[in-house]
């Protein structure tokens, strides 16, 4: 309730600051007899985890993962699962400097005003190192999605700066530092991306997720639409200033019988809706969008305000992501993971009966 | 937890169907002594309300709200106040034609496979008469916030198909059936629509919301962010498939000089970050836009399958807006309200002491 | 979360006040496809309805039942259920008397103080007037579990004041104004009620539920225990000051051989545990009781302050029951149903697949 | 929801297993500004620690608490407190033998049905061990109820087989290992406890706790009343059967005039109602009590069934506690803390205004 727990059957509650001793979570409502080790977990951690290269930041964290509970003889047993991350490589004196001012467009100042405290050592709670707990825990809710219903939730950067993939190749996305799905266009981030290094500024980005093989019937009206826990589950990312489901803003300017999805025996003719309508899964690919904003750590002076509230200058130097819709491809999978398995679980609970009856429509249902 | 309550603190729990006898809320944790009577909430219902003008649909519903509890002698006790709302213009003939075949683009499919049977009359509760007691709810979260903190929450007509306001006069925005902005754009609006409703076609539109006055330190991390649980709100509403804070999907753009919002001992230099950053109101105006789809239920033909999975043609009688956005803008607002108001009391119940304690930024900070 | 919904996944919240024009509720969660009419719902509300007799208040009140929303062609859609009572025999000039002290027992005391200001008519919101709604919701959940799954709820007066039952005859419980199982000693229960009635004071009663059929594994380890949340159910009945399951307080004195239930191939030998070990249901009957005290509101003058805090004398006229243990016992059975029906559905959550595997233990096992 | 968080507000979430790696818990909401270092917490951790005499378990844990974050330069930030403790004892052997068969009075069967699997070691996540993380987020809770609210909460042995304290010296509860509030009665326990662990049987036990300085006002309408809460924190504690507020099960036989607390310009003449009335604090003392079962751990053969539903014998060898009872006072003490909190963060969330209003009531409130 204090704003650290996602989720309602299927919970993650996290804590833990950028330059602690350990970042960690709980998660709770995993069914019994998955099968779980700590590789399950370290494969999306190390996708996300920074210092793989010259393009994201240089601190180094190998991101361990230690699974302390929920787990016995291989598999789980249906109690909450305790999940730890070690910091290894904070560097707390960078943070010297500003720990008096407050950095433009980071949450320094809203937390020095909420909390009348701040840990100011590389953002402390507000870091986006948290979501590597977020990764942890999306891939246990991936593998049980997959395993017991055939989803499979993949994304890619749809956008960097100026520059848009043009092609979709999933085999591509995990070959290069972006998760660019358009070979052709990595050679061109790497060099607009060592330019901007070099510039000492930073650049938005926009991330796609999409899962395949969701069945139809996922979410619950009408506050806890399943587009409207995907959209609270990718604004909750650090940068995040946007969500779109299916044809998003583009709708505005559509005509209903250019957006409506027509059906056929066999499926829908088209997926405007990104696989959601009425809050619910329509057994189709569910796609979703976020829009990153730029870094807000640059070394490039800006204005501000001390604690006394006194006009300074601030330049970040420690250690930063010049651009952070570079790793978020694995944090917006997760969170899609944990937005789908959790209503995965709501819905048996409530439709147990209609999940087991035999289907109404033959051809167009989707077997749960 | 199954769907139908929206907050935390401040909990709008609704029930109803489009046809059924009546739609009802029970709105709890509405701190004690506020002055409230049904006018304060018929304004805003009103504001809503079908069957105005032509470009809305005809039906006529009185949307007469009545209070049925947690209001004594003119004021709120703290207890929960339950809200009525009786339907009066069902014309449920109107959708015999339509039970047993799945309207493209309307949750009947979704519907019909969740549940195993579905309420198809008007669209049972998926339709958007859901949003009557919302915008009920909202207006007590409106009014408690402006009454002890000051915030105004206002929303317009942002764009409709290809037309956009071009000047944001608030005053004009309640002088046109639109609710748009900008007095120039009113007659293009109004030949727009009309060609729309002959051609029996329907369009999306963008709506956006703003909230003045909002104490810096409102939103909790990690996962109830202020913005993340605006980005809910918004996309729970009927038909919207995008929000964006701020700069929204722009800042996919932007380098990170442009977009951080600096600060001076006079406040904040810019407002890309829409008023939130790290998930806590800064004490800048809130900003949020969302994209509406259009209608989905247009008499233009469409194709889709039966309750048997077989072909057939499909065609929406009944009484529809064609422009779901043109109504939308209170609804937005009142989800705005339910949002910012469930904030204040969650922020007080953790930060009462620095609440009260002196303010350590001079100038800088917003009071609560 | 502010006080007025009961469940997780199958939710109560309630409004209303004693003197209001209306009670009501809203019931989420239910699964679809329930056949759901009025009666289902009056036949408990009227073991429960006051005025049958000379022994409970003589409020007139028909407590009729409407159900708004939630079910369609006379079954449960598996959208929120709106329920609404009205008040027909408010009073409330018995209480001009009493708007300006506290009631000894009674909450005007603390409701004051937590609020700044209460409804005094009848014990506003603090009467317990507002348990119609839970029996009315309470039975939507007995006719599921009855149902979907044989389990059976049923309750008896287990003792009043010096009186108790020796024989349990389950056929006699709604033969008589007492919920006493024990045809042998209504008469005696007669004559102590219309001593004490004429005496002017009251008494308080112990009330126990039975649950027969529920299946072996209901309950969540290890804060949602299934005793704890039967405990939370039946101490927020109004009057109630201690809960018991199965062996309760005489545990104390128990050894370990005495108490521990032994198993056998034909299932448990005994059942101290009331059906409940580990917080999880172990196929046996579920057993729990409660202790309600005396009546606050008796017409023997008593000792209090007013809002001034000065001493003053109170006489309570009005109309009571000068044994609230009488009425309990459908109140009793309604809350331990709306707990079963919770853990049946979060358990089905989050055990679907051990739930459908062939059970380990033949004989043991209690299918669900 | 998944049933391992505590509270609404002030949240406790809690991970680990008997014979896991660690035991761990995120304690979330928190207010800013305590003053925190880990031995505020070890205090109360080793009034609970196993081993220290021989009339508890001989496993020998240090429990020593680890806090990992939400505590910087001393103080708590308002984000989430992780905590950890480290196993060091765990003699898993000790197991093996019954792996394959249920011990009487355990989880050992329910769980087993549950989850179709289960951690044999030492209970697993059913073990007391898991309460040692409560004490711990209890203490916090502690901490912060003295500093901010001067209340004090406390508990005491109440009664242990036959053998019950005369008097209530509150210094002398920590000067036994049985938390006996009688100094006269520490031998007899001594004798007995002696007599019964040779016996290889066990035996039951009462606690009560008691807080004072709660201010009047704490407590939700109608569900989550304070004793109803407290009802559910005690419930949820391992071999608890029974709790009372006030005077309980005593109230059965009282009548109107003996058990309703009058009132005087002084305070309350009485406090049968234990501190709570319509479920919100009174301002007396909060007085609850709690019915432990025997240890079902004995060493004397019991009957029961095995994986394969066979009939056999079970001896359990291990190392167990003879009377639970013994350690639960800083358990029961420790929920009553995360309750009178969690209560504490929600009354000024919604009663802001009232609180900081003047009182209306000369000396007879209790000023927050």
């Amino acid at each position: 309730m204090s704003g650290n727990t996602f989720g309602k059957l299927f919970t993650v509650t996290t804590f833990g600051e950028s330059h602690g001793p350990a970042l960690g979570a709980i998660v709770d409502g995993c069914p019994p007899g998955l099968a779980l080790a700590e590789a399950d977990l370290q494969y999306d951690l190390d996708r996300r985890r920074p210092g793989k290269n010259r393009h994201t930041t240089q601190r180094r964290e190998p991101d361990q993962v230690r699974i302390l509970s929920g787990v016995f003889e291989g598999r789980t047993t249906g109690v909450p699962i305790g999940l730890l991350v070690e910091n290894v490589d904070q560097r707390s004196k960078d943070y010297g400097k500003i720990m008096d001012r407050f950095r433009p467009g980071h949450a320094d100042y809203p937390y020095q005003q909420k909390y009348g405290r701040r840990d100011y050592r590389g953002g402390g709670r507000s870091s986006a190192r948290e979501t590597a707990l977020r990764v942890a825990a999306g891939a246990i809710a991936k593998k049980y999605l997959r395993e017991r219903y055939g989803v499979e939730i993949r994304g890619y950067l749809a956008q960097l700066g100026p520059i848009r993939p043009v092609r979709l190749v999933w085999e591509e996305v995990d070959n290069n530092p972006f998760f660019c799905p358009d070979p052709d266009k990595v050679a061109e981030l790497e060099q607009f991306m060592d330019a901007l290094r070099k510039s000492g500024d930073s650049i938005g980005a926009r991330v796609t997720v999409v899962a395949t093989g969701a069945p139809v019937g996922w979410g619950e009206p009408v506050f806890d639409r399943l587009d409207a826990d995907i959209a609270h589950a990718l604004m909750s990312i650090n940068a995040v200033k946007g969500v779109e489901i299916g044809a998003g803003f583009a709708s505005v300017e559509q005509r209903g019988t250019e957006h409506r999805d027509e059906l056929s025996p066999e499926g829908f003719l088209s997926n405007n809706a990104g696989g959601v309508v009425g809050g619910i899964s329509t057994g189709q690919d569910i796609v979703a969008s976020m829009a990153l904003k730029p870094t807000s750590s640059i070394r490039l002076p800006g204005r501000t305000i001390n604690l006394q509230g006194e006009a300074v200058e601030v330049v970040t130097q420690g250690r930063h992501d010049p651009c952070v819709g570079i790793r978020a491809t694995p944090i917006a999978e997760a969170m899609l993971a944990l937005v789908l398995m959790d209503h995965a679980l709501r819905h048996r609970a409530q439709n147990l009966d209609v999940r087991t009856a035999t289907p109404t429509i033959p051809g167009a249902i989707r077997s749960l």
